[in-house]
């Protein structure tokens, strides 16, 4: 599971700082979660292909999070790209993307669907699934986890060789689930195949205030990205505007036990973002602050 | 008279070139032509600042020249711009622009006037005007025109001296056109000020196939901003799409009569441009390829 940060900025976009757009890589399939304008130049500039997007998910429509989604859709379009985009968000999504696609002289080659979610749906990407949790923002917010399905435990061949289990269709049989019959002798799955191991989970925050529906969602994820919009000395504005001090983002990555926080929407503010990444480190270690074009590999745990 | 290049791509934004979008500025005015998705990233790192764009231009309504609008309105607002910004395009101008600070949840701080203008129209904006001609693209396209009203001749303070004239209130009627009396002698004001001098011009096209409303418009222009989308080997190419070669440009600016060329809208295809600028000059050798952020001061030409 690749994670390709295209804009870690906050509201407006700064010099080092594009506004918000972040894709999640599972096999070939690409799922883009925001969209602010300029994110298909900054594709140009990353490693990822934008005819490989499937689907888009807006958390909510603030500009910040929206406005790349026509250009991006032009440009797939006069490149080729006859494949359906699905693109999903909360309430108000269908009419906004509707609006941005009758914007000036421009129709789409593919299609474009759009879709509005309720926190508690999941979407089905196949290789991968997508839930949806209720943010706190000033206006209709979502955060979204990326689930992979929980994999088959390994299949230990020494094992299989001691108990004489001969290489073929009965290994098959055993990693699919079901018992064989050696010399009369019978051999379960579970003799041969160790435990079941988690997919690997990553929880995208969107702009959002500390929230409890947030921290539960995120529970056990290896990767959590977080709205650490302003540090702790902001903290009244941040409340007002909706969004996270760096040591708030702290409080609900080490509440849900995630594996690593990265802090995104930084505000245009922090020429040097140093100040945010101490605050949140003095609070959780494994934290980081996320920067443009950041590729992060997200890798299996070791069971145990 | 300063020139800034803010995007010099065609169609599409490549890893060099973002789309669409040129600034001049006269004294503390800036005007915008074309604004392309992105062009607020563009003038974070350029010498331009925001808050001066008095009006915007758009030449037609194709997304790379007109999606960057929301975005930059929605940072000038929240920047507390409070005086009205001018918007000027083509038919469809003014439900475009509605429809783009219609999207999503925001309301921009300050008026946004759009006016529609025709071919033959002119724009005084005070320290200069903008002049509208037709351009020859796939969709109702325009072109503009920037020019200063001409200055008045200089003053010959040596010349005055010798004649008598005593510095004071004299000066300023001469200055003014009056003629006046020293010593029972009449002195005209062009015994001490010279010719009239033309103020400085810019001509943007837009996207377009090479025309003669453009030609006509461009004539004796310090500096033509062209398309040159493709080079020769695509003239078919250029014309099925509504732009031009780098050769017909270059013949544009050589029956104008122009100073400098600037090519611009170049395809994403040029890695390197190299092949269009010697097209180019092989017709017109005072061209240029224009680049992203390239900034270009007007000088006023010697009087001759």
């Amino acid at each position: 599971m690749r994670v390709v940060f295209l804009g870690t900025g906050g509201t407006y976009p700064s010099k080092k700082r594009n506004v918000s757009s972040v894709t999640t890589q599972i096999g070939p399939d690409v799922v883009m979660f925001d969209c602010g304008e300029g994110t298909q130049r900054q594709l140009t500039i990353s490693p990822v292909s934008f005819m490989r997007i499937r689907a888009v998910f807006f958390t909510h429509l603030h500009a910040d999070h929206f406005l790349g989604l026509p250009g991006l859709i032009q440009s797939m379009s006069l490149n080729g790209r006859t494949e359906a985009l699905q693109v999903f968000g909360p309430d108000k999504t269908i009419e906004t993307v509707r609006d941005m696609l009758n914007l000036g002289h421009f129709r789409s080659q593919f299609d474009v669907i759009a879709k509005e979610l309720a926190p508690g749906e999941n979407i089905d990407l196949g290789s991968f699934n997508v839930s949806v949790a209720e943010a706190s923002h000033n206006v209709p917010s979502l955060a979204f986890a990326v689930e992979e399905e929980p994999r088959r435990g390994r299949f230990d061949i020494q094992r299989a060789k001691e108990l004489g289990i001969p290489a073929g269709p009965k290994y098959r049989d055993l990693q699919e689930g079901r018992p064989v019959t050696v010399d009369g002798r019978t051999i379960q799955p579970q003799d041969v195949i160790g435990q079941e191991r988690s997919g690997r989970k990553m929880v995208y925050s969107g702009d959002t205030r500390p929230c409890q529906s947030v921290t539960e969602m995120a529970a056990g994820a290896d990767m959590l990205i977080h709205d650490g919009t302003l540090d702790s000395t902001h903290a009244r504005l941040a409340d007002e505007f909706g969004h996270s001090t760096a040591a708030q983002a702290a409080k609900v990555a080490k509440d849900a036990g995630v594996a690593t926080l990265y802090l995104t929407h930084i505000s245009p503010r922090y020429d040097d973002d140093s100040v945010l990444l101490a605050e949140a480190r003095s609070v959780f270690p494994h934290s980081v602050v996320a920067h443009d074009l950041d590729v992060v590999e997200i890798r299996y745990r070791k069971p145990g």
